[in-house]
C-alpha cells in the first residue's frame, strides 16, 4: 500500500520524516543498544542540544506534544495552583484536559488575547487578581511561541513577559511545538528566545520539525528537572528504544538542519500569504510572521476550494488555517494560491 | 556515530526494528498523510490486527507498554477499585506507580506466585477475601503472556481463569508485551488464546517484537473500548503521524512474520537452555518456554561472566536473566554458553 | 472563650447550628453507636430525606459542598470528558480546582452568562460547539440553584434545560448549597424542583442551611450511584461517627423546619433588598429571588460602611455581597440598611 | 428516636462526643463567625496545640484519618514516588486506595513486619532495594502510634527510625489515629513522640479521642505546610464552619483532658487483658499496650460470644479486635471478661 496523494496543507503533522531525521534512525538501527536512553545515540542528542542552546541543560525525549506540555508543566506546579494561558492556547483548547490530567487537577487561568499572544499586563492582571484560598495560586505561565495563530513574540517581549513573572514569582514555560520555525523567523539562536529571555523550560517540537515521533523537554535550570526522569516513566513517556525518539535529533541539530527545514516552511506561507494579499475577497486574519496563513474567506469560497480537493480546518470564526511543514512544495503552494484566486473570483462575480 | 557493539541479551528492548517494521515505516513515510489516525496505514493496521485475531475488535496504537497496559487497566475499573495481578507482575514490579497514576488510584492486590503465575484459585481467594467500604473491590484481573519469568500459562489454564472472572463479575486483562512469542511458543491462534479463552483486553506488544516505538491495545468487546480514543488523548498516547506507529504492525502482521521473528527469539532462548542443562554449578530458574533464559549461578561466576563484557540484569533472588529478540545472533548464544560454561569450571576448579 | 460578636451577613456561612440540628446531634450523642453509616440515625436521615423528596433516591451525607459537588461530578464523567457550567458558578470560581481534582482532569467548559444562569440554548450551542477527539466530550451539566447571585431558575427553565440535556445526552446536577432556600422561594416541592423537572443528582446543602457540618449528595437514578460508597470512602468523605453528620438532616427535615429557617434567610434578604431600593445612590445588582443581597455602592459608601465594622464581601464588578441564614436577626438587618442608607446620603451630599 | 443500647467495644469509633470536646462546640455554637478557619476558636485550638506540643508548629483541621493521613502523605513525595509502610498499616488494608488517589499514584511499599511495627533495618533494606527508574523511590515512611494491633513504638525506637529516616532523605510521618493514648501509655509528652524524637509531620486523631468529626495534621517544619491550605480545601477538607471542627479541640486539650481520656481507655484495654491472661483456651494475640485487645478464640467460642449479643471484628488470622475508647464502662468490660469466660469454658467442656 501506498500513502502517495496530492500534497496537503491542512497542518504540519501531515507531513513525513525528514531526511535528516530519518538517516539518524536509519543508522542508529545498526545493531542492538542499550535501552531506557542510557544509550549513545542519546547521549549525543542530549549533548546537540545542550550545544544548540548553548546551556548546560537537562534534556528528556518524550513521545508527543501532549505529553510534553503536560509533564513541563505538571512538574511546575502543584495540583491546587494553577497555570495561566492565553485563551488560544492549544493546551487550553485541543488537549481534552491533558494538563489537568496529568498535574491531576491544575487548573488553566485563560486569558483574553489578540491572536494568542499574552502580555505582562495581562498576567499581572490575573495572578493578583485574587490571593484567597479558594482560587488556586498561579505557578506558572505558558507561552506558544510561534502562538496558534502563527504570532510571533519577540525576544523583548518575552523577556518583558520573563520579567513579570520573576517579580510574581511564576515560572515561565515555551510551548515551542515549532520552535525551530520561530528561531527561523526571528533570526536569533535557540539560546536568545529561551533561557536568555528568561524561559525556564521549553517544550521544543521534533514531529511538526519533520521527525516522525518525539518532543523534547529543556529544562534550562537543572533543579527544576528533579525527578522528572521518574515522572516521564510514570506517565508512559519513557521509550525503550529511545534511540529512535533520540537518534532524529542528533540528525535535525547537525550543521543547524533544523533551521534549514524550518526556513523552508516559513517561506511556503509566506509565498502563499503574498499571494492572498493580492486576492480580491480574502484577507490575511493575521500576518504571517511563521508557518502558519490563516485566510478569511466566504463560506461560498471555502466550499468551492473544497470542492477542488483542499482539505483544511476552520479555526477562530471560521478562517481556514494552512500550515507548512519541510517539505512543502512550492509549485503545490501556487496550486493553492491559483485555486484560491479562482475561487475568490468566481464567487466574486457570481456575487 | 555508530550503535555497532557486540550483541547483548540483557533485554528484547535492546534490538533495533525488525525488517518488516522498517520497511513499513519507509512505505509510509512516502508523502503525506492525514493525521491522528485517520489516514489509510492505520486502517489497515487495525484491519490486519482484526484478520489475525479473527475478530471484529477494537484497536488502539499506543507509545508504549507502560502506557498501553495503564490505560487498559483504568478503563477497565474505576479508582476506587482494584487489580488482581501476580507478585511478580511487570505492573507491580516496574512501572513506577503507572497504573496506580493512569487510574487515579486504583490499587494493585497482588498474589504470591510460582514465576508469577496466577491461578483460579488465587484469584478467588483474593478476590472473595473481603466485602467491606475500606477495601477497593477488585474490577480486573491480569495475566502476562508469557510472564516475566517466560512462563506460559496453558490455553486450558487461561480458559480456567477467565471463567472464574466471569464468576466474580470481573473484566480479564493480558498484558502481552511478548505476545507472539507465546503464539509461537503454544502453537495457537492469537483467537485461541485471547478472545476465546475469555480475554476481554489485549496489550500486545510491539516493541519487544521489533518495532521502534508502539504497541496495540485490542478490545474484543468493543463496548468497553467506548471513550478510549478520548482516554489516550487526554493521556499523551495519541500520535499526530500515527501512520509510523501503525505501518509496522501491516508489516509484522503480513504473512505472519511476527509469528516468524518470535519463533528465533524462542529458539535462542531453548538454545541456551538447553546448553545451561548441560553445565555443572549453573542451573534453570524456571523452564525455558518462551524467550527468557533465568539462570541461578554462583556469584563468582556472574562477576567473570560479567568481566567477560556480557551485561545482564538480576532478579528474584538473584538469577541472570537472559531475553532474546528477533534477531538473536546464534552464534552469539553459543558464545554465551561458551563463556558461561568457562567461567562455571573455572569457578568450579577454584572451589 | 467566647464567639460573642455583633452579626454579620458577609456570609451565610457565619451562621452556628440552627435548634433542629443541635438537638438532633445532642440526641445523637446517647450511647455508641455503629461507624461508617449503618446506625440507626444515617438510616433514619436516608429515609426522611426519601420522603421529603418523595422518591426512592440514593442518599450521602459528605463533610462539605466542595467534596459533595465535586464527587458528584466525578460520578458523572470521565477524566477525558467535560462538565459544562455558567461562568460564575462556584464549582468554576472557588473550588480551587476540586472538581479537576476529585475527576482527574474532567474540563469545565463555562458559558458567558447572565447572573449565572445558565439557558437551552447556550448548553446546545458548547455541547454541539466539537466533535473532534482534541475536545473533551461534554458528559453533565451543572445548574445552582440558587444562583452565587441569589438568582432562581423556574421549574419552567429547569425542566426545559432538562430536556435539553436528554437530548444532548447529557446528565444533569444540581448544586443546592441552598436548596431549601429555593425550595421556600418557589413554594414548590422539592420533588418539583429536581426529579420531576429532570435532575439526575442533586448536592443539598446542609452547612449554609444551619448545620455545622454536612451536605447531602441525593442521587434519583440509583443505578447512577453504584459505587458512590466506595468514591466516598477513598476520598476521604466518609464519617466513622456518621451519626453526628446524618442525625441533624432528621432534625431539619422533621416537621419542614429547613423549609422554615429558608424562609427566614429569604425573607431577611427581601426587607433588606426593599430598603436598597429606596435609597438614592446605591442600588441592587440582581433582583433579590432568595437569601442573597448584591448591593452597587459608590465606593466611599463601600469604605464608609466597613468603618461602621460592617464585614462584606465583593464580586463581579465589586458588587457588595450580604448573605442571610437561619438566624438573620431582623433589628440587625435594619441596623444594616440604616447605615447604608446613613452612608450613601453623606457620599451623597459629599460629591 | 434514640441511640441507646448495650455498649459495644467493636470500635472505638462506636464512642459519641466525650464532655470536653462537645462543651466546647456548645459554646462556639454562641453567635456567628467569620468562616473557613480564620475565626477566634481556631486560632485558640491551633494555639494549644502549638502550647501542647511546645513547638511552633503548623496546626490544620481536617474532616477525618482517611483523608489527614492521605493529604499529609502526598504532601510530602510526589506521583512517582513511593511510602514505606508497616504490611498491616491502615492506610494500606483500610482505606479504599485513599493514599494513591490523593497522591494521584504514589505508591505503597510495604514491609512485612510483626504486629505492624517498622524497624530501621526493614526500612533501610526496602528503601536501598532499588535505584533504578522503573521503581518509585521511597520519600517517606510512616509508622502508626500505637499501631493497629495496639502496640506501642518506645521513644528510643522512634529515634531509631527518624535517624534511619534522615540518612535515607525520607520523611517521616506519624499516623496518630490514636495519638492520646499512645501519650498515655507512655507517659510522656506530645513532643517527647514527636518533634523531638525526628518526627516530620503528625496526624492527630480527634474522633477516636472523643469528638464528632475531626483529626488535626502537625506539621513540625513550617516549610513542608507551604500550600498544605490550598491542598485541604482542594480536596475538599476545609470546613467552612470551621469552629465546629477546632472548638472540640480547645476543649479536650485544656488541662490536658485528651489524656485523662485516652488513660481511661488504656486502663479498660488493660483490665480486659488482665481478665483474659486467666481464661483457660483463649489467649491474647499481642501484649496490650494501648487501647487494644486482641483475643485468640475458637470459633465455638467466638460465636458464643456474638450469640450474646457482642459485636466485634476479626483481624489478622481471626482474633477478636476489642477497642475502647473514653466512655468505656468498666462493669461493660468486666461483663465482656464474665461473658468470654462463660462461653470458653463451655466451650472446653465440650471439647
Amino acid at each position: 500500500m501506498t500513502t502517495k496523494a496530492p500534497q496537503q496543507f491542512a497542518s504540519d503533522n501531515y507531513a513525513g520524516i525528514c531526511p535528516a531525521a530519518l538517516d539518524a534512525m536509519l543508522a542508529a538501527n545498526a545493531g542492538s543498544a542499550v535501552a531506557y536512553g542510557r544509550d549513545d545515540w542519546t547521549q549525543a542528542a542530549s549533548d546537540a542540544m545542550r550545544a544548540a542552546f548553548e546551556a548546560d541543560a537537562e534534556i528528556f525525549f518524550v513521545f508527543n506534544g501532549t505529553a510534553a506540555n503536560s509533564l513541563a508543566l505538571a512538574s511546575l506546579c502543584r495540583s491546587y495552583q494553577s497555570i495561566i494561558a492565553a485563551d488560544l492556547a492549544h493546551i487550553e483548547t485541543d488537549e481534552c484536559g491533558a494538563p489537568e490530567f496529568f498535574s491531576n487537577g491544575a487548573k488553566l487561568l485563560t486569558v483574553p488575547t489578540q491572536g494568542g499572544k499574552l502580555t505582562p499586563d495581562a498576567i499581572t492582571a490575573i495572578a493578583t487578581s485574587r490571593d484567597d484560598i479558594h482560587f488556586p495560586k498561579p505557578a506558572v505561565v505558558t507561552i506558544t511561541q510561534p502562538t496558534e495563530t502563527g504570532l510571533l513574540y519577540t525576544l523583548e517581549e518575552i523577556r518583558e513577559i520573563a520579567a513579570t513573572c520573576r517579580r510574581l514569582s511564576l515560572r515561565l514555560h515555551m510551548d515551542g511545538a515549532r520552535f525551530a520555525q520561530a528561531v527561523a523567523a526571528l533570526g536569533c539562536t535557540p539560546a536568545d528566545m529561551t533561557w536568555r529571555a528568561g524561559v525556564d523550560v521549553l517544550c521544543c517540537g521534533g514531529t511538526k520539525g519533520g521527525m516522525a515521533i518525539g518532543e523534547a523537554v529543556v529544562f534550562f535550570d537543572r533543579a527544576l528537572a528533579d525527578g522528572f526522569d521518574y515522572r516521564c516513566k510514570q506517565a508512559g513517556q519513557l521509550a525503550s528504544k529511545m534511540r529512535f525518539l533520540s537518534a532524529p535529533w542528533v540528525g535535525v541539530l547537525t550543521e543547524g538542519r533544523w533551521i534549514g527545514y524550518a526556513r523552508h516552511a516559513n517561506a511556503a506561507a509566506r509565498r502563499l500569504g503574498a499571494r492572498i494579499e493580492a486576492i480580491d475577497g480574502v484577507s490575511l486574519l493575521f500576518p504571517v510572521q511563521a508557518n502558519a496563513v490563516f485566510v478569511v474567506m466566504p463560506p461560498a469560497v471555502a466550499s468551492a476550494l473544497r470542492d477542488r480537493g483542499w482539505v483544511f480546518y476552520e479555526f477562530i470564526g471560521g478562517a481556514a488555517r494552512f500550515m507548512f511543514a519541510w517539505d512543502a512544495d512550492l509549485a503545490r503552494v501556487d496550486q493553492l494560491a491559483d485555486d484560491l484566486a479562482s475561487c475568490a473570483g468566481a464567487s466574486g462575480r457570481n456575487a
